[in-house]
């Protein structure tokens, strides 16, 4: 068991995301560690650095490779990440054809490489959403599109409009971060290989070929050159992630705002109950979405202070974004599947709009 | 006098820059609310809504009209923001052709639309540094690229590296940064124009061409509708300075690092004095860019957090955005000329990279 | 398996701290909320609101019960949070003297007060690795305070200093968290009891009586009314944790900068080493103290908008605060920890001072 | 004219506050600069280190010395900071006796100082608004504490509860942040007194002599030792005053939610006017609590990233205290004011309670 408000027992029920979790699930980080490693051997077989058959020797002995993850954690709590040991094993384990394994690569590519793997299959899931979120707003706005609702502004009653109007707001960002999710992807989705400082001299001359072929093996786009220190990219992402969750928030806080009693232009079948008033009905979800924005709107900030990452590898700039990118994942995976299940359980009313 | 960094007597020295400070100067600001209403009130007529001579007459007057500052404050004070009392104002100005003023629009039209004009002049500015240091990042790596260095991961010496390997770390992302403004462009410098609600119900059957004629007069794009609700635009947007001062702050980072007494890898020109120690060179443009990305990292945040913008117009998440915007746009735009200037100052020698 | 980094199998070696942990554990929390209940119900046989043998029994049955987790975690969906069910469990379990169970109090009487016991447990914790860093400081500065160091300003040699000098810099501060934390624990370990709305109303006349008598049960503070909405407390701990690991991650930034090779002044045994590079030291955990410090400089800001707590409960801001609390004392643990462990395993030399 | 909020021509109506804004006045802060610099020359009279004579004569040219702004616009931009600029005009005008001003101090001792001197005012300031404040929240309190207005936890109506009930979340709070700035005080408004590196060595033996000195003819406490690179202090008065604009945006958020036709707990009257909706009455008070508080709340965050100050004098953290503080304390004087005007322009009533 543990505590972490995605994973917890009984909190996870409220946070969690089991789709996202998986996702980040150490057996699948162990899994991606292992198919750069292979990918990196065999391209070194392809393009002549050491025999094709020894790379692909090797290549198969690391693809099957079950690590021993105490020595992982030991190591990790001594180097600062668990590649060192972790090469360490799998040379042990692939024994003569150890110089086909990660030589002339660094730990920045193989945890890097690994990570915009696990973005891809974040950002598959996410994609998913958005336009799984689209459709439920879109029907929402088929059933009650139409509804007269009070506008207001400024926390105050304005003149009436029609409830599309309000939900327009919801749903013209979503369609636009679908939008933007899908040109991003190729600038997060996209190989690390730049050698211990990056300029690739230790993968020798065949350096950009090497990464052209990792690339096609793993589906990730190659750029020209090593970003091990440019993480705009990423800070970028962490920014659309935050986008996302800031447009659910204002769903969320419209809906919490319009289910108040007195406006009442919304109701929540499945509300949550009270351990004192056994006569509310919560608006939880939507209330979830409040926090979650507010949570990723923190975050990024983080994210965007680790930009400055100093020299050729800042141990504490990379660090931070190990503590906060998951998390922004999971909390913009969960709020689209909470706003995707709010579409569905809320009904809209006219309320008091004659206020 | 006044006390901000970017305008402080003698701070400003240090954090102002002269072209941004124009661009948000209240003056301008004001010229820009005045073109939005004189564009309307053109647009009124030409769609017919009232005649065109009228129109005409009115525009005119709005057109070189000098608010009543005074009053302007008074009304912010009790209104939230100056658009009421200026509408006011303009009307007794117009007199007879006062019903081709304003009407159907709201205040908020008037400064989104105002804010974009700013920001069309802001993202011109940063646009045209960004290329200029470009520039001379290239004229840098053209000087020093072939220089040896130390090449350090987690601060300490790993191998040898040119220099163009530690400066391609700074100009790839100077260089995506300005695609990707020009890029987003015309999501953020776009026209407002939804009326009290959002709705452009009381723009009548004509909204539509009504705006399709402001956004031409005033050189905006036209957005198929309001975006008053939906900032999503200005934080990515806010996002992008921060990514760009987030870049510069590692720069800056590094060649502090570089030129540390013991790591003279870096010599730096007109360096700053001390009020205890002649002999020193601080490389105070270097920290500078340090704490301008700090800065816009935690701005960043604020931004986000206005997302959560509640139901039809939130006071409260609007506001917040003055407080901020502003601020980023001035600290990204100093940067930029920092860094350019610092990379006339610098000198790159191999220093003691035998370490 | 989990994946946040402070029980991440490998990363948690790094990150991760045993003792936190364990206070954060679920099974833990689930303690302390049948000690609120169980206390609870014998107030309410103490004050005669239900009869003392009624309240005796239910509260024998309360302490060793064992709830249905899975249950807890559906119902933590549905109602936001775990108390209703674990209520209505409770009183399935106690039968007949169901009356005598949570009756007038509310959810966040017992989320917060068990709150306030994981706090002084993580308090305690705090408490003496603040005595032991500041033993370890003394150590250090016994050790090697008077090896003259180059006194550094904006990263530029000044003048040279006593490594004590530079080392006060680091243990003064930490002297004055522990005192500021001594000052501050009544502020924070302290009974919440309001409940539904906060006002007692449903407590009865007795209610003063029975914040008391829990007060004195559960060992902690009885302040005058309850603090459901005002968060000020949490929110100004939650500063004092970030003050700490800023100070540390000052202390990590200098050992970083010492460390450098051409600068020379501190080895660390024990460093972290390379998948590459074999010769390299890195120095991990002091990057570490920088990663921890600027983790939580974010995460402050969080707690502080949570103090937008509207109304007479808030579930968004409230959420907000168990998604970052638990990772700020987490992290500020490690902190602790990993500034102890760094102050043995350095050795502080002249280095280059002569520079 | 000058463009931020603080200061702005018109936005300065709403966001500006005439006494803090004097107190942040250039002049005054050089006035400051100049009293610093004037009891260190007098305290190096006092315990010999210059004739007392000596002393006495360049102290009057200093308190009366009228700087060139110009010059320290330059300057700054140059070295960074305004001081050594200043102390070259100061000993120009000083003449002969130029060795009794600033031998052994460094610009940080100044400008550190005074800052401590403005905040000094600051607190003064702040201190009086939340006296004035509970005065009227308590006046509030006596005029409708008895009014039964609907009880609503998670933005749900839930029971009953007098005002009195709900104003106690707003005013207990103020009435802890004047205990905490009255405690808190002495640990910001104390002197900074190091030399270039901060061990008073250049000060010589007499150096806590003439700390004592200073301190007393300042007004300010006298710390053990020099907090150059301590900035705790200063991060822990940032978080207090977060904590005031956080408590008053929960009390804004409340009024704005109060406020709403539906709910019609709360007349406000003098509120703001819309441009399109005459009959509107905006809670333009109460929205700017929100506002500031969630400006702070982000703006704390930069305070404690500063706390990672390297070394003995970082020029990058310390600027951006530089670019925070200040404005934080403009925000939170402003909340002040504007939640006192919002107590004398409430109207409680119950509303539609009965919801």
């Amino acid at each position: 068991m543990t505590t972490d408000v995605f994973t917890h027992p009984w909190l996870g029920g409220l946070f969690g995301d089991t789709e996202a979790e998986a996702i980040w699930f150490p057996d699948r980080q162990i899994a991606h560690m292992l198919r750069v490693e292979a990918a990196y051997t065999r391209a070194l077989g392809r393009v002549g650095t050491v025999p094709q058959e020894q790379a692909t020797r090797a290549a198969r002995v690391i693809e099957v490779f079950d690590p021993d993850i105490d020595a992982l954690r030991r190591a990790s709590a001594r180097d600062g990440l668990p590649v060192p040991d972790l090469v360490r094993q799998i040379k042990d384990a692939v024994g003569a054809d150890a110089e086909a394994v990660h030589a002339g690569m660094t730990s920045q590519d193989v945890l890097d490489t690994a990570l915009t793997l696990t973005l891809h299959e974040i950002n598959r899931l996410l994609s998913e959403r958005l336009s799984s979120l689209s459709t439920a707003l879109a029907d929402l706005t088929d059933r009650y599109g139409d509804v007269q609702i009070m506008g207001r502004t400024r926390m105050q009653a304005a003149l009436p409009i029609a409830f599309a109007q309000r939900a327009s707001g919801w749903s013209a960002p979503v369609a636009a971060h679908a939008a933007r999710l899908a040109s991003l992807r190729p600038s997060v989705e996209c190989l690390q290989l730049g050698g211990p400082v990056g300029d690739r001299a230790t993968l020798g001359p065949q350096a950009d070929a090497i990464a052209s072929d990792m690339a096609a093996q793993l589906g990730l786009s190659n750029p020209p050159a090593a970003w091990h220190t440019q993480r705009e990219g990423l800070a970028d992402y962490a920014g659309l992630l935050s986008l996302m969750t800031g447009t659910l928030g204002k769903m969320g806080q419209d809906i919490c705002l319009m289910a108040q009693q007195g406006i009442d232009e919304v109701q929540i079948s499945g509300g949550g109950g009270s351990s004192a008033m056994p006569h509310k009905q919560n608006p939880v979800l939507a209330e979830l979405l409040v926090t979650l924005a507010r949570f990723n709107a923190t975050q990024v900030s983080a994210v965007h202070h680790a930009l400055v990452h100093e020299q050729d590898r800042s141990g504490a700039a990379w660090a931070l974004e190990w503590m906060i990118l998951p998390q922004m994942t999971k909390a913009t995976a969960r709020s689209l599947a909470a706003a995707r299940d709010l579409c569905d359980r809320i009904t809209v009313t006219s309320g008091r709009a004659r206020n």
